[in-house]
């Protein structure tokens, strides 16, 4: 049985984390500054599937989410920033790469069970065929969850993650079955927030420093301690999970760069 | 039983590290200067639950701390220093964001005994119901701790630290009753020590880079070494405490900023 | 039976990951702006061994890639795009240094089992002479692998690794033949994207950071996260591979980096 | 028997790591200079607590060495440099925050078998009451060493230093009679170089982010490699002894700033 | 018998790795240059044990090492550097400080069995004393390795190390004749490659982070990798050595600053 569980791949995205420098943005005329905000007003406005977070911290004062149908067109938006009047007192201090990922562990473990006792070998014709039906059935099912739009909520926690690859302790060295269950269990914690907690996980392998992008959305942040929290102690994140850098920001609205940029 | 312990939460508290652009400073006219810092002594003596202090060596030339109501409140305060006239000779070095956490791991252990003995399941409605039931109790009786003012006392250390998650020694894998034991033990040092030390202990597990933000307030700086050196060698600290960077303050009083700001 | 494998090299390659000064950029006159663009175009235009790659994210915003014949050659070219009138808009955020090396486990096992059941010595002056007819032969089979061009695809990944030298999962004290029969197996991965993705292995020990280097090519950028992700669960990654960071670029063609520079 | 050994601290002392920023310097009028260089002579003659290095490489151009009374003098000598005229070509790079610590292992050893022979316990008033006569005893035999002068010798050499607290070998967890074992045969090699090399130990926990400091002081830079190699073979370093940077400095006399910021 | 090595030392070395700011060196006049240069090239002829290096790669863009008879001229040759006219266009980004080190594993051995058999107990006088005769001796054979000249070949290799100090593999806890052992079947290796690199081994143990440096000088920078990756399997290196930043650079020689400086 492979050891890789089957994913689906949806909306690429790209999280930028930027420092805006005050005192260049204060010493410029207020009309200066007025037509600089419209104008990112208007190309902003037009970009519906990115949203702007003011971040609490020194890790950045603004963070800009990006959803699109591919690279380049994250490519473009990132451009699109880089050249607008504000541009220029927008600092990248970091960033993320990622397309939104279904990890399907349990219906991976399903077909690859299945189609061993057909008595089917891994990588051949017929074994990619019944993969590749598996894969665009699901990819239907979920399209919505694969295509999401950014959701609503007034705060936004975002980290990325690692499985462990330690000397004795190496997620990528456990059988599939329990990486299932573990997953499973996961899981289970997840739902039991889902009401207050909307999460998109994006696939980074080969895109970023981290293997996984996790982003929260919440009305109420002490809600992403608590949920983290009390994952920490199942045994996937217990034992698996590495943490990266957490960012926390409040959603700023249609009028809310404006307010923000007030001086 | 549950593996994740409860916990109360109060105040939002953000940790600003901040370097001063001297330079900068000294080259304005002394009329400017005093304009400055009319301001912001103006709208720093406004902020009741903010404190300033100036921090010893390179880390940062002040540290801001600010205690509120909610993150959005702390965004506020972290824009208002940002609009200052002074705020402009101020580059954030670093920053820390947390809630007030207060750890029932003796409540917790004896509740979840107490629901097991009488045969209710965790994350059922009425074990959740029981649960709010002890957690509103203690929320009240103990609301002073929750929503604390800052100490007014003449030194601060501020430090991050984690729980270890060690391939072999793992906080997140050590039973209830066993952490339960050496948080026990942790927590009589501490009050050996709680005439000399006020202390503060934030939680950041989802909010910043570590799980837990720890400040200590006293007169004399001695006794956080000794403090914390005594606590290395207990068990909970000496096998599971990994720490981050120490800041250490003197706070700056009313007439404490006009002295600091001198040329 | 010496420990380590055969090696080919062949070109002398230089990464370079550059931030662009945006806003100095913009406030030069359209006819500077045009001048300097006509002088990198012409400059880059006459490198037809290297490629410039607009980098996603913070990490840099070009990447200038150069295939060269030796190392004196990239020290020309890393000088000559320093010297143009575009660069000072570039300011190089990191870089690597490599060559292409072509691993030869299989025939290396084959040549040292063959060299000891002749009883001839290693270093010996008739070992080294049988050794080097080996790889003089198959330099000559694998010159357009070890002098490749640039592969013409949309999308480039880099991501400089290591093999692990852990305390107890040490590569470099794994016997030849499980190493061979590890990469062999690594290789078998590889070949099924084969299609898909071009691949080109640079070493780099010695000359940079980490011991060897990755460039995968591909029209659809998905590929590098099934590609790696996959490889991941192999023996010889999940045990034994140590990554740096991920680096995603699109490649700028004879027009695009006049489109990508407008202001 | 208590863990933790005793202590004895005395001066509070700061080490600041500075960059010179040359090119500023230089383009000053040769009176502006001057007067600068007055006004930092007179202030740095005054310090007569302080000491200021020329460092060697890229880790700072100059270091400032501050042994006070307390923190708060500290904070008044970071200021006072600051506020120069001198100040605006120092740029911090790092800097050490620690307290001149003398442990005790030798005499807490003696002292806790006597109290637990004559079966007073740890914290009572009585054993409390003890340890003070103790400590108060050896505060006055050694108040030379815990409130030194900067030792007037050529070379420094400052790094600071932490006990490791790993998964398998943890410092913290050794018993008191085995640490005590090993700290007195460290010792024994420190004694040999007594005459070459003056060491001062300070202590960090709680104020800065290793746990102690150790400055050298030699005539002969190359003792400080002798010493510390030698040392790094015996079993409290070898094993426990986990080191941050390195710094080496020369020592600037009375006329030493002159000579070396001559242009 | 001690665990120490006995070590003789030379000559003091010091690497500095620059970035060169070509925006400002173009914006000067023709003339401005031509002097700058003329004065840099004065100063740098008259430094006969030091050379200049072109690196390859962001880490820098120039290295100078250079090889004094003490620390103290090291800082004047640093200061000597930062005062020239060029001195401004040249901003450290890391640097280097180190001292020749013959490292005597086979005569220590031979010497500490031979004092062992006699009876002579190690640091009595009549040890001490056998020891300087040894080390005086040696001194003097090898005084042309311990005073060598900069090897005048086209390409520099420089890095640091360590040797590792983990929790179950340390190299500082290893019997003497095993580490004599491997240190020689590790020199072996250097020895098949002698005639293509010169190696030069500087220790730093109290001097820098690292505890050694290492320099290759060869006319074909592939030797680098060769030898390295061959070495990277011996028992010393596989289990025992930790890298540092790998830098590369080119030889400039007497015109070759003139060259390279061209705009």
């Amino acid at each position: 049985m492979p050891a890789v569980p089957l994913t689906l791949e949806g909306s690429s995205v790209l999280h930028q984390m930027m420092r805006f420098r005050w005192p260049a943005w204060k010493a410029l005329a207020q009309a200066d500054r007025d037509a600089r905000l419209a104008e990112a007003e208007s190309t902003l406005g037009a970009m519906t599937e990115s949203a702007v977070y003011s971040l609490i911290g020194h890790k950045g004062d603004l963070m800009f989410v990006h959803f699109r149908k591919n690279f380049e067109e994250l490519g473009q938006a990132e451009t699109a920033l880089a050249r607008l009047g504000l541009g220029e007192f927008l600092e990248p201090t970091t960033s993320y790469l990622s397309v939104v990922e279904l990890g399907l562990y349990d219906s991976t473990l399903k077909l690859y069970t299945a189609l061993a006792e057909r008595g089917i070998e891994p990588h051949t014709p017929q074994w990619n065929q019944e993969v590749e039906i598996q894969l665009a059935r699901q990819r239907q099912t979920m399209a919505s969850r694969l295509w999401p739009s950014i959701p609503d909520r007034k705060y936004i926690c975002f980290y990325p993650m690692d499985r462990r690859r330690g000397e004795s302790q190496n997620w990528y060295q456990v059988p599939m079955a329990e990486r299932q269950r573990m997953m499973h269990e996961h899981g289970m914690i997840g739902r039991r927030y889902g009401d207050e907690v909307k999460q998109i996980i994006t696939g980074s392998i080969g895109f970023d420093d981290w293997e996984w992008g996790v982003d929260l959305f919440a009305e109420d942040p002490l809600v992403f301690k608590k949920l983290i929290y009390e994952m920490r102690f199942d045994e996937v994140s217990a034992v698996y999970a590495l943490f990266g850098t957490f960012y926390v920001g409040l959603r700023l609205g249609s009028t809310g760069l404006a307010d923000w940029l007030k001086v």
